[in-house]
């Protein structure tokens, strides 16, 4: 399992930085050249990544097999073509995971992905996706669910490979990660040979994280966090030295891009879940300082935590799985007294912000992995109100996260299913309608029937959009129907779902089939209409 | 809140059973004739029972409570009716529900309930029922989640009335329940009137139950439970004495019925799932006494866990929400060593042999309350093994529970959902069809599109019909789809199923929307079907 020494660099050309960063001096022996290790990756390879919502991924060493790859025109022909199988804890950046994809280097894409390239490889049958609940996946690795299938290698490891980006290595050899964990640890503990690409761009970030160790049952421990700013592990994340293949030194730079900006429909939903909070606040049916709170990604969330920053609430929590740019303007209102997630998924200028000013945030946030945040254990007893986006809700508030016109996947579940089932208070915002090609409002987001679901109406207590507030809590089918449509609704389609709902009733009752009202030869008749006429707006029901 | 003395029993008429039971000495003194209860229960009063799988409800009161409205022919006049908002961890013994639904006294019931008259009234408009995740309902309970609109007495109260059943009431007045806990703790902790029905016909089960407090958010701490025999709770149920309004004795046994029979499908579904698990013990992602295990109610699980009382598995545990009679073949066979539930729901038989051999079970076995037994927290924790019975499955393994076409509600989603979602090996057991009037396999339970979902296909790992098992761990959903179809999938729908599926791939791809391929003017054209002729046997697709 050693690298015959031709592959090494000459102890000479370590660069001090790098030095610094790696104080276990034994790895630094094991420095190597990203291209070196390249043609090592095997087709049907399955490899595993850190990284989650484009953070803390590794940069060198995939995108020199990328290089490898083209370099070689590799792809042109069935013999010399390599497909990988690809575990990462969620999304990464476009210029790796995109490029694999548009190169057709991934033959399976575990449990989530953002990206123009991935998804058209999974919708064209390309790439076999299947997206997982984010506290699951980590744990499903090392129960071995995954190589259930594995053809070669050894078929008891769930990885042949782990790539991961370190920000320094401590004197025990254990890697002190970027700014996400994700699955890394488990990622590590299931790989046969790991790969770590220490970042010397980004700086050292040890102590920001909490890493707990993962067992299997029957042998597992509680999670003994009852405050988001309960510590339960290490600083960094346990490797057997046995195992590390070799060390690549990186000056990358995360590529997140911007945040996505504000609008007048996400202040307007920002608006309704303040007033919402503070009427809970007034009814003694949550404390002053609410409830630790989840926020999603996209405008909608940043609206939201903006309007926190400047909102009537002191000495906040977050327990949640990503911080994007407003948190850091609500940690500078002095509201935020604690955050704790699994990525920090800031701009380019965010970090930059983030990185100079980092003593003023070193104590008020921790990162653990997504087996821990995102844990129904810890959701549930801290009573989080969880706030996050779908597609579509139906009118009984099933919802979709994922399939556009049922089939088609966008980014996958993520941990929305983890929080909306645990939370305390299961919020979904979205805009009321979006534009198609040829209408501005031609897809209504609230549908007679969901063409997909990923959210059942057991997990949603609140949803928003920017037109009203439905509180769902302790209503049956036939009282959430009216109220989703008459305050959520597009004015464009109330007429429209009254109709829906008031047949769906007459008929269901008449045959002693009441309870949920449907019409199933009219459920999916908005998404037919959709896929035919570009809009939603049908004619008339049949 | 004291009753007027007219109202008492004299105290020379307390039985020397009731004595004995009756450990508080003060509670004879509230002793009441049911009947004398009955007219307190005002129109819209919101109420809480014991029970849970029709074991431990009250029997004296609601009883009471039927008479004083048949005799009286209260409900035949809109001035004098009176509905009543019914809250019970899950189902009762049809004899008082039943008889409440047909006599039209129940306005809302959540959140499960078995009964014949009472889903008739679901469905036909008259009662509001909305199911709910058996862990959280206890929970949203003293949320104050169910009172949002509460309209008379202290509305901060979530209940009027808990009527509620002991089998002992100790020194400090807490409550031995019989055998179920489910939500009794918190329905008493949320009422402002609290009855106890002590039956002394039932033995006194003390020791039986592990009853903790329920708190709420942030002030909860972790359940320190790592082994299915773990206690974190005392033996009976605490009370607040000012509120115990009235105490009244009952002889009347739980009417539990007979367990569903088996047959040879529920063996052959038994058969393949005992030959998957003794393969997972082979390949080591067992031990050899398998992980706690769930098990639902019917016949298959009967089959399940009889298979298991002659299987190859020694030590095993249980941590499930309710125990049937093969549970006592299972323990008699030396081959299960604990069990925890929240109920048992015994055949008449089936009691009787516990309750005289109870010095044989007494070390074996733990109840407690749903919020603990169906606890995501805890499931995921021990890795249980979860088997739960479907409606129907959809070729991507979306799950429907609870409402037949879409629209008609059986029972509820009960605890489904708290176990599939958390389980390790979260498993599906049905018949492959079922019969309608005209055609003994009218019904696919294997459908292109679930009319439906309350479980999503990311809640599924293992599929099994009469005909196969489908081992879905690690699989994407065009990997499922015909893997679900030609192991499960019953012979007479199988081409149906398939042409489905390649056609849905077919024009899905070339869409570039093939992730989870469907036809949506196809997809419910089964459900469509057997409304229109009887039978999901459809000519062609269009």
């Amino acid at each position: 399992m050693r690298l015959t020494p031709c592959l090494r660099y000459r102890t000479s050309s370590v660069s001090s930085a790098l030095k610094e960063r790696v104080r276990r001096p034994a790895y630094l022996s094991r420095l190597t050249l990203p291209e070196e290790l390249a043609p090592l990756f095997q087709n049907d390879d399955y490899i595993g990544w850190s990284g989650f919502t484009g953070v803390g991924y590794p940069k060198m060493v995939p995108s020199a097999i990328a290089d490898h790859i083209e370099v070689n025109s590799l792809q042109a022909n069935p013999g010399t073509k390599k497909k990988f199988n690809l575990f990462v804890g969620a999304s990464v950046g476009p210029e790796v995971e995109d490029r694999w994809a548009k190169l057709d280097m991934i033959a399976r894409r575990y449990p989530h992905q953002v990206g123009k390239e991935v998804s058209k490889g999974i919708n064209a049958g390309r790439i076999s996706f299947s997206d997982k609940h984010l506290s699951m996946f980590a744990q499903d690795l090392t129960y071995g669910f995954y190589n259930l299938h594995k053809k070669h290698g050894d078929p008891r490891k769930p990885l042949d490979w782990a790539i991961v980006e370190a920000t320094a290595i401590t004197e025990d050899g254990h890697i002190v990660p970027g700014a996400s964990v994700g699955a890394t640890p488990e990622i590590i503990q299931s790989a046969e040979k790991i790969i770590i690409e220490v970042n010397t761009r980004v700086p050292n970030l040890e102590g920001l994280h909490d890493i707990n160790q993962s067992f299997i049952p029957p042998n597992r421990l509680p999670y003994i966090i009852t405050h988001p700013q309960d510590r339960i592990g290490r600083t960094a994340i346990p490797v057997d030295p046995d195992r590390v293949y070799a060390i690549v030194e990186s000056n990358k730079p995360d590529n997140t891009g911007e945040n996505a900006p504000e609008n007048d429909n996400s202040r307007a939903i920002a608006r309704h879940l303040i007033d919402f909070l503070t009427e809970e606040v007034s009814a003694g049916r949550l404390p002053k300082n609410l409830l630790p709170l989840q926020s999603g990604i996209g405008n909608v969330a940043n609206s939201i935590i903006g309007a926190l920053a400047e909102g009537p609430f002191d000495q906040v929590q977050v327990w949640t799985e990503v911080l994007q740019d407003t948190f850091l303007r609500f940690f500078d209102s002095g509201k935020l007294a604690f955050a704790t997630a699994t990525s920090i998924k800031f701009s380019p200028n965010g970090f930059d912000q983030f990185y100079t000013n980092w003593s003023n945030y070193q104590d008020k946030l921790l990162l653990r992995s997504q087996q821990v945040a995102n844990s129904p254990e810890i959701i549930r007893r801290l009573g989080v109100i969880a706030m996050n986006t779908p597609l579509e809700v139906d009118i009984y508030a099933h919802a979709n996260s994922t399939c556009a016109l049922g089939s088609r996947m966008l980014n996958g579940i993520g941990g929305s299913g983890d929080f909306l089932r645990n939370a305390k208070l299961s919020i979904m915002h979205t805009p009321s309608s979006r534009p198609t090609r040829n209408d501005p409002t031609g897809i209504s987001c609230i549908v007679p029937f969901a063409s997909h679901v990923d959210q059942t109406e057991h997990d949603l207590d609140i949803l928003v959009t920017e037109q009203g507030l439905a509180d769902l809590r302790g209503l049956s089918p036939r009282e959430r129907a009216p109220m989703i449509i008459e305050q959520c609704a597009h004015p464009d389609y109330k007429d429209l779902l009254r109709e829906y709902y008031d047949r769906a009733l007459h008929e269901c009752l008449r045959k002693g089939a009441g309870h949920e009202p449907h019409m199933l030869k009219n459920a999916l008749k908005f998404h037919i209409n959709l896929e035919e006429h570009g809009t939603m707006k049908i004619k008339k029901w049949d």
